[in-house]
Parts: structure tokens; C-alpha cells; sequence
């Protein structure tokens, strides 16, 4: 532990589309965690939202504010209460502190506690940084067959996890997913993996359709197929668009369950078409308990998403990350904290063979 | 068997505000069938509508329609395959006729038969005549200490208890209502029965909530008294305006539940709302299995349904039930079609003392 | 909090049947604790099997214990993170520390988590004593309706709340229960408020089934009436004894549920029963989250548990209220740790008017 | 139609161990059956337990009775009110007939149905015949990719669905199964394709457990391997074996389930075991609504049977098959209605590369 440095670089979020590089002193571990030095960081739609717009709804960036939720890393130190033999394991983090101590963290669904601290949600930073802490137990350990951007993407594997959990997918059934996104990709995995015979991936774009179709899975372009006979089960929106929404709504079996997933603003809903065809509507936040989900898949191989990641920054890139600038049509964007610059050219992954 | 007389009086709608008596043929049960002298008829406001607009969405009035599918009788005669015994029993009677079938059938949704057949509903006839016939499982036995009204009345105490499962009620919930008609006073009273503690009704008309409030539950006047710090574990909508459901999702806690019941058209629905607070957002149509739990909750005390009839009319006066001239402020209108002309006076019930 | 005295009078157990009175430190709350003055004191089943046999199974008294874990009490002060407003409010605590950390406590079973530490069970002291700490957020505000002995006896309330879960028991049920003991009468009353219209009490002894008859439910003597065709949807046990079990088992209607409470050891259990008829043999082990619904069972009335108190003892009692002496068919035994001597007369309860 | 001829062979057993070929008339479909030209007949342990013992517990052959129901064949005539485009397609039978009227059947239980008549349980006919009849709805259409075996084991693979939606495998689950027979090796399967992660059979035959080890899935020897910190979420037995469900019911984490199929008699159940753990002990009783998904199953390639059928018979063989002289350590034996004597040659299945 003698390495650690006192101060770190970290890429800092002032306001819209203003990112500065900042030297922060590294944090120490309180009793219950660890200390970790990132590795891997990948770039989520909200981080992108929050650069572009300082604000996600009611989340606002009032203060200066460090991006990145998506993390695997090394843990370096720990606090007194936690075993010191996991110095030196390689982790993946879910990036939440709820407090253990409501309704909600005491029946088991922490992602509602009204008290949680989630990284690089104003005002908790997140890990576009060296160093980050996180509590013991929210730090996961990764066999060495998981890479250090699949341990990071453990973390949009989790949503696709928990909106099939949300929306009961079982064996057998038949899955619609609107948009072929990195979560799109994800969930189409993850929709396969809790059984689902027959999953398809609705997306306006050709591209997006063809690279999604790489991953063993049905596309349709919605513009010109329609999905109303599917019948499905589930239906998961990950477009956000309300479009996309109203037709995955009738595309649904009579007692189908929706999953909204994207953040789209507001839908015009059918209460006829809801009460009629008794449908569920309903949502996911986040998640609870899918580390090891997501670590299981990644190692049974049923689930693959080295292959999302098509472009890689440096910390000083960060702001490059964000933008997407000289990105274009890639999936998932990654930045190393611990390297200054990275060649940023597109990956070769298994999706692009 | 000797005298069930070969035609009856019906009463049948023709056309939009169209209603005329006429003589149909007594109808002869089928093996698996009882021919039921119908007793009482609630009058719906799916009647109601029917009678007003002569269609409800996409099931239209396109040749005669016998209404009223709220209905208790006496049976006096069976199908081939059914017990003689059962002649002479008192029974109460779900209209429905579900296939058998299809995989919702046999999955125990059979609510959700795409071919069901269902009193009142175009173009299967209802009650509001003499004699029906109804398959013999679908003929509940009555008990004496329940009355012939509140036995009709069961029909829409199972959409109460239905909309109290799909909440998934539980003891100690709180639960908010909209509307403080029969499905909302019933529904109160069912929340009650399936444990929650706290169950507030919301109605903007005084009179109701004065009614309401003497079947023991909270009620709240929505133009003047916030429901939002409610924080109900279940709404249910049982008014059909627009204003009150998106106050009602407002008042769920997160991970909370909307049931729709009510015939509203079509919702604002604010996406992150639903995704960020995980809201389940569903609606019932109709019921399966309740008629037994409906029957246990009437003798238990624990549901109470005759003070709710207002009116009782006679078959002459079907249309008069149906306009509800000179029934202002009334709760539940029953037609009696072994009767000819009754004294619409407003019957005293018990919520009225 | 300066009249906070630094030792205090406990009952401590030191070994089978040797129970001496000792002063021990009033404990100091840690910063997320509450320090409570006990008011009242159930005395369990478990409480008398650790002062009769020293263990119970794999838990053995190594070193002196303070027995008692079914209490109610008085905040007096708070550590450094709790709300100081919480001084001189009384409380029902629930007196158990899960580590909030393991996949049992972060997924809603905290119940299940082994680190448990649990009150009045080896080596964690318990509530026969003057003053306990327990974590703040597990000391549950009691209202002034509810009265000392009624807010201890939310423990043992709490056990038949959780039974009636685990069985699923719903609106319409038929519940049989054996033993007639304060856990079957509270989990005959629980039964109800969930919602079952027959609930049925068997006991071999005829002054409990007497006593039992007085909360409104039908009882039954196992030795001359068959409960075979009861059909239950739920059986709970709360007896202990292998017959009575064996007869519950097959009282249950095919897919029906068998919840074991009482302390029973080995039983001859038939495969073919259990896979022909899908039975689900379960079990409970104590309770999450049931302390607000026991308060809101107490409150409404629907679960009343002052009646079951039938001898009161001092602190220099404790061991006379363990033995039992002089306490014969008696129901509930509570221990007052702030009062030296208490007449042990019979309460006149509700049960015994 | 006109090629179906008047009578049939058909395989009787007339009492214990005493099988004989009788002429029988075909059957003639009611309105809503189809008559079906039988493929594949598999042999299941029932079938030879009733040959062996004349009985199943409450089960009598007190009438001469044809065994067989596992099966899959051709349909080559309606009834009145079956489609009839129906004739000529590949079906795999599901063999039961359930009342559909009673609160089993309504409520989508209807394995639970007490007026069941199922194939080949006494007194109704099973399948070593050249023709059987089923209503219309439990002839499942079979796609050309599934075998004429693959689909009469449709049934078996039924009994691995039930087990694994019984014993609710998840996502990520560890799922022990006792017992290396067909029902274990296609259990084994079945919980890989509900996202078991770890699936482990537990055999004391050596040669059982190299064959299942054939299918992906770690075997064990439970005489010298513990599988007590397994720590499974769902253990399954399918060898009825008393030993070996207690080592199971040992191995479940808390909170776990155990699910009974083998046909065991008694066992000593430790109550503290299933209460102070939680473990959910339950069984099952053949299946409902799992044909699709059986179908499902094999038509993605999650499940392969094929390679379970090591021994083929002809119609005049089927006591061969049902004593099984002949076939040591074969798996799945099939008779073939249609062919008088078959070589019984062990067939090289994929298990047996």
C-alpha cells in the first residue's frame, strides 16, 4: 500500500460540455471499504446526458461533478473491517451506497431507497478518476477468464438482468425488445439466457440492425415489419422513443409484461388497451443483486459483451468519450483512467468479425 | 319442470336509447347447462353505456341485445350431465362462457379467452328477461343469509376482488381509490378484507364521499386534500378520469401498484415515473375464480353490498333502470324480471340509516 | 439521560435451571443505537427450554445469559446518529442484528443471514435486565392504544404474521392450525386478518380449546374429529407434536401449503403424499419486516393480544415466570424487569371473561 | 380416412408380469378428439413398476389394461368440431384428459384434477397400441426437426419442466439432481436451460454418471463426494432413494428448495432442518401447460432426448421392453406400435459417441 499516491487525476464535469482534467486527492477507505484503481470505465447514456445537459430530469449538476458508473478495477487497500486478503483481487463495483436501513434496503429492494449515494449521479462522484471507493461487499470478484471491460460492463449486463427479471421472462417465451443499443444488445443476450425461444430486436437503423443480428438474435426494421403478431411475453423498450413504446405496447400478449427501459418522457397510454388485454407496465431503476448474475453469464459464455466495446480513451480523452466525436455508429465507448491517452480507434470485436 | 312456460318477456335494446319489451323463446339448457329464473339484475355502467352510445370501443350493437349480466336466479331445469338436485337451488351467476381451450384457459386466465362469450356483450344476450341458461360450474349455490340482490351483486364485488389480487392487496397496505361509485365502494370494503389498514376513497362529488364514508374508510375530496404523501402500496381506479389516475400514480409509493378499472380512454403516462419509482401499471378485465371468495366475503360479514341498491324496477321499466330518470344520486339500480312494474322508490339500505 | 444509572439488576442464566439476579453496566448505544429501559418481557417457549435443558440444538448456554427476547420499553438515549427526538418514546423492539451485508440481509431474507445475533440466544444477552440497545431503525414507534404487554407480544405476533405469509394465506382460505398455545391463537387471529373465512384450532386439550374458542374461530379435538375433509388451504403448526403434524399434512387439499412453527424433531414424512397431492412442506425461522404490520393489526383491532397475558412477575421472579410454577394453564408469562416483585396472580384478559 | 381399419393390436397386461397382444377395436373420436395413428411409445419406470407389481400405490390393475404414455404419432381422422386440416400432421401427445370444469382445471392445476384419466393408470388405456384417441387441444403439432422419439419423450422431458418450474431455477442458479436415470439426465438439462449455472448430478453408478457426464454437467459420487457445501438453490430427486434426499435436503442453501419426483415412500424429515432453514419440500404430479415449452426446448437445441433411447421394440416385443431382459444399462426404451418385432440392438445415440 505504499504506492498509493495522495493525489489522483480525474476528469471533472463543470458544467455543459465542460470537462476539465483536476488533480483530487485520493480517497481513503472508511472501515467497511476498499480502495480501488479503475481500470476500466465505460461511457453510459446518462453520462453522455449529464455532459450534454447538465441534468437528468431532477438530477442537476450543481457542483463540479466526476462521471462514470461502468467500472471493474483492482482493489489496493482496504478499511479496518475488511479482510485484507482482498488486496490485489481485480473487481467489477456496483456503483451504489444505499443505507441499509429502510423499507426498501431491508426487503431487499435497495435501488429504491430514497437515501441512495450512486456514483456520478449529482452529488456522488463516479469514476472517470484513478481512485475510487466503494463498500466491501458492493465490489465483486472476477475470474480471470472476464476481461477488464466485460467486469466494467457488468454493469449495463445488469440492467439488461434486471428488466427480464422485471418483466418475468421465462422459458419458452417470446421476447421484443425495442432498440439495438448497447442495453437493446444486452437485454436480447439476457432476454436468451433466462430461456426466451424467440427474441427480437426492433431498430429504425439498418446498421444498428445488422450488427445486432450478429449476436443470434431476430431483427425487424419497424418501419416496414410489424410486430403486432408476435404475441410477445415481454416486451422491453430500450429506444426511449415513444413510437417504439406504443407498438411494443400492442405487440404484447393479452397478461404480457412492459419493462421501460429508455428514458422517454411521456406516452399517450391506452387505459382500454391496458385494462382490456390486462397488460403490466412497469419499469426498472437500476438493480439489485445481479453482480453475480452478471458474472455467471459472463463466465457460462451465454452472455458476451467484450464485443459491444468499440472505441477506447485515455482519461485526458474523457471529454472525447463523451462527445462521441469521430465515434460514429459504435456501441460502447470505454475509458481507462489509469492510461493519459489511447489510441482511439474502433475495437475488433467478436461482433464486428 | 311441468311449468316453465315456452316464451318469455324480454327486455332488448335495438338501437342507441332504443328499448322495447319483446317475446323470446325460454331458452333449453344444453347437457352441461341450468335454466336459471332470473331473480334480480344489477344494472351496469357498461349497461348503461350500451343503452346511451350502443357500443363500448370495439364491441358494437349491430342487432338486438338483451342486457344485464349482474344477476342471481333459481334453477329450474338442467342440461343432461348435470345433477337434477341442483333444481330449486338458488344461485348466483357468472356470465361468462371462457372455451376451455386455449392456453389462457387452460392457464387459469381464462378472462382473457379470445373467445369468450359473455353476457350483455354484443352478440351474446344478457339478463334482463326471464330465463338464461348458464353452464352448471358457472351457477354458484347461494346461502340463505345472502338476499337475491346481494347475490346479483356479486358480479361486481368479483371485479372489487379482482382488482384487490391484481393489486396484490396485503395486510397492513394502504390503498387509495378513485370514485366512489358501487366498484369504488366495493373495492374499498375488499381492500379492507384483504388487510390493508389504511384505504382512502377519492371523490369530488360530496354526496359520495358522504355515502362512502359510512362504509368506515378515509375519504378526500381531491380538488381540496392532497393524496401525493399517501405513499398507498396499491391505487386502484375505479372512476375513469383522467385527472384522478395521474394523481393516483402520484400517490403510489415506489414499487407500488396502479390498477386501472375504470373506463377511461387515454393517459398521459410519464415515463420515468414509472421506470425511475418501478411502478407496476395494470388494469383488470373481469375476474376468474372470485364468485366462491365473493360468496365467503357476503357471509362473513367482512363485504357488504345490500345497502348499496338505490332503485329496484320492475321488467316494464328496463329502460327507465337503464336512463336513470328520477334516480339522482343513486348508488346501484336493480331490475327484477319476474316483476312487472316495482315502486321505484330509493330503497333504505343500510347506508343510508 | 443524566438519570441514566451505570449498572443495572438482570436475570441471568447460568446454567440448566440456575438463574441468579446480578448487576451488570447498563450497556452504552453504539452511534446507530437506541438505549431502551425495558417496560415488559414476554417469556417464550425458547426462554423456558434454554432454563430447562441449556440448549436448543446446535445453540448451547456456555456462559451466563440474559434470557427474554419479546419486549417493549422506553428510548433514553440515543447514540450519534440517531435522532435525538426518539428520547422518551416507548417502542416494540425486534430484537435482532443481521449484518446487512450478506445476500440473505441485501436480498430481503435477513432472517436467513448468519451472522445473525439474535436476542436471549447463545452467546447474545437478551431483555430480562433493566436497560438493552438495539439499532435504531429496529425499534418501532408503539402508539398510545397499544399497551406495554401488547407491544413485547409483537414478537410472538410477529411469528404468526410470518407464518401466515410464508403459507400464502389469502382472502377465502380454510386455515387449520394445531396447538392451541399462544402462537396458534395469534396465528388464528392472523389468519383471519389475512383474510381466511375458516379457521380451525385443534388441541387435545380441552381448557385450551375453550380458551381458543373465545377469539372467534372453531376449534377442534384432533382425538375424536377428523379435520381430513377440511380441505385446507394452509396448515400451520404450532404444536410440536409428530401426530398432530402427520394429521395436518394430510388435512391439506392438494397444492395447499404446511407451515412448521412449533418444535418439533423428526418426522416420517410420505413422498407420495407430498408429490402427488404437490404439497409444500415449509417452514419458518422468526420474521423480516413484520413489527409495522403487527402495530397495524394491533391498532385496527383485528389482532388482540392483551388477553393472552395471565401472570405477571418482577425482575427477582424471573426465574418463577420461567419455571412456570404456580402458573398452570396459563397462556402468556411477562417479566417486568423494572419492578422487583409483581402479585403473579392470573390477569383477568379479555380470553377469561 | 378410408384406410383406417376396425380393429388393432394391441399390448394387454392382464396382471403381474403377464403382457399379451389382443385384437381391440379403434377407437372413434368424439366431437372434439382426433384419433391418432401411434409412432413411438417410450417405456417409463410406471409402466414397468405396474408390470412388475400389478399396482401404484392406490393404483390397482384390477382390469386388463394397455400400458404406454409417452408418445408421439400421426393424426389420421377428427371429430365433428376439429378442424380438419388437422389430419396428416406429426403430433406429440400430451396424455391426459382433465374435467376442465373443477376448481383445479379453472384455476390452470388441472394435474391436480380429481377426475384425472390419465393414459395407461388404471382403468384407462395407454398407448402400446396401434391407436389412441386425445381431445383436439393435447395433440401438440410437431415440427420435421423433432424425431418420432424426441416427441414421445416430449412427456418425460414434461416431468423435467415441471420439476424445474416447481422448483423456480433461476438465472444463475446451482441446481443438484439425484439420480442419473432419464428423468435426471433431461432434469439436468431442463435446469441448464432455465439458467442454472451450476448443475450437478449425483449418481452412485459409475456408468450412470459417465453417461450424464456426457450431456455438460458435473457428476458426483455421493458415497465419496459431499455435495454439502454445494449450497444449492434447487435440489431435485429423480432417484427415489432415501439417502439420497436426505443428502439433498442437506445440500440446499436456506431458503431452498427441494423438489420430489422419484417415486420414494417414506422419509424422515428433520422439522428443525426445513423451519430453522426455511426449505420448501415439495413435489410434483406430472405437468400442465408444458408441451410448447418442451417443444421449445428441443427445437432450439437446449434439450436433446434422442440420444436417451438406447433400445427399440416392436409392438410384439413390449413385454421384452417392459422387463427390460436384454438391455443392461440402457436408458430410455421405445416401442413402435406400428412394427411387429424390431432389432433390439442397442441404437447409438449422441450419448453414446
Amino acid at each position: 500500500m505504499t504506492d498509493i499516491p495522495s493525489t489522483m487525476t480525474a476528469s471533472v464535469l463543470r458544467g455543459i460540455k465542460d470537462v476539465v482534467l483536476e488533480k483530487r486527492p485520493v480517497p481513503v477507505p472508511a472501515a467497511d471499504e476498499v480502495l480501488i484503481k479503475v481500470l476500466s470505465v465505460g461511457v453510459c447514456g446518462s453520462d453522455v446526458h449529464y455532459y450534454a445537459h447538465g441534468r437528468i430530469g431532477d438530477y442537476v449538476v450543481e457542483s463540479p461533478l466526476i462521471l462514470g458508473h461502468e467500472l471493474s478495477g483492482m482493489i489496493v487497500a482496504v478499511g479496518d473491517d475488511v479482510d485484507p486478503a482482498r488486496i490485489g483481487r481485480r473487481v467489477a463495483v456496483e456503483p451504489q451506497r444505499p443505507c441499509r436501513r429502510c423499507d426498501y434496503c431491508r426487503s431487499g429492494a435497495y435501488n429504491l431507497c430514497p437515501d441512495m449515494e450512486f456514483y456520478a449521479t449529482p452529488p456522488i462522484d463516479g469514476a472517470f478518476c484513478e481512485y475510487v471507493v466503494i463498500q466491501d461487499d458492493f465490489a465483486y470478484d472476477v475470474p480471470d477468464e472476464i476481461s477488464d471491460h466485460a467486469a466494467a460492463l457488468m454493469e449495463p449486463l445488469s440492467v439488461g438482468i434486471a428488466a427480464a427479471q422485471k418483466g418475468g421472462i421465462k422459458v419458452g417465451d417470446t421476447v421484443l425488445i425495442a432498440g439495438g443499443g448497447p442495453i437493446g444488445v444486452i437485454a436480447a443476450q439476457v432476454a436468451r439466457a433466462f430461456g426466451a425461444v424467440d427474441v427480437v430486436v426492433a431498430d429504425i437503423d439498418a446498421g444498428r440492425r445488422e450488427l445486432v443480428s450478429r449476436y443470434g438474435v431476430r431483427v425487424v426494421d419497424p418501419m416496414t415489419q410489424s410486430t403486432l403478431d408476435l404475441k410477445a411475453h415481454v416486451f422491453i423498450d430500450a429506444s426511449g422513443a415513444t413510437p417504439a413504446i406504443l407498438n411494443g405496447i400492442r405487440s404484447v400478449r393479452s397478461g404480457g409484461t412492459v419493462v421501460l427501459v429508455g428514458s422517454a418522457d411521456e406516452i399517450p397510454l391506452s387505459v382500454p388497451e391496458v385494462a382490456m388485454r390486462e397488460l403490466n407496465v412497469t419499469g426498472i431503476f437500476r438493480y439489485t443483486g445481479t453482480w453475480p448474475i452478471a458474472r455467471a453469464l459472463l463466465e457460462s459464455g451465454a452472455v458476451e459483451v467484450d464485443s459491444l466495446v468499440t472505441h477506447v480513451y485515455g482519461i485526458e480523452q474523457a471529454e472525447e468519450a463523451l462527445s462521441g466525436e469521430g465515434a460514429p455508429g459504435g456501441l460502447k465507448r470505454i475509458v481507462l483512467p489509469g492510461v493519459a491517452r489511447a489510441e482511439v480507434t474502433e475495437v475488433a470485436g467478436a461482433a464486428h468479425d
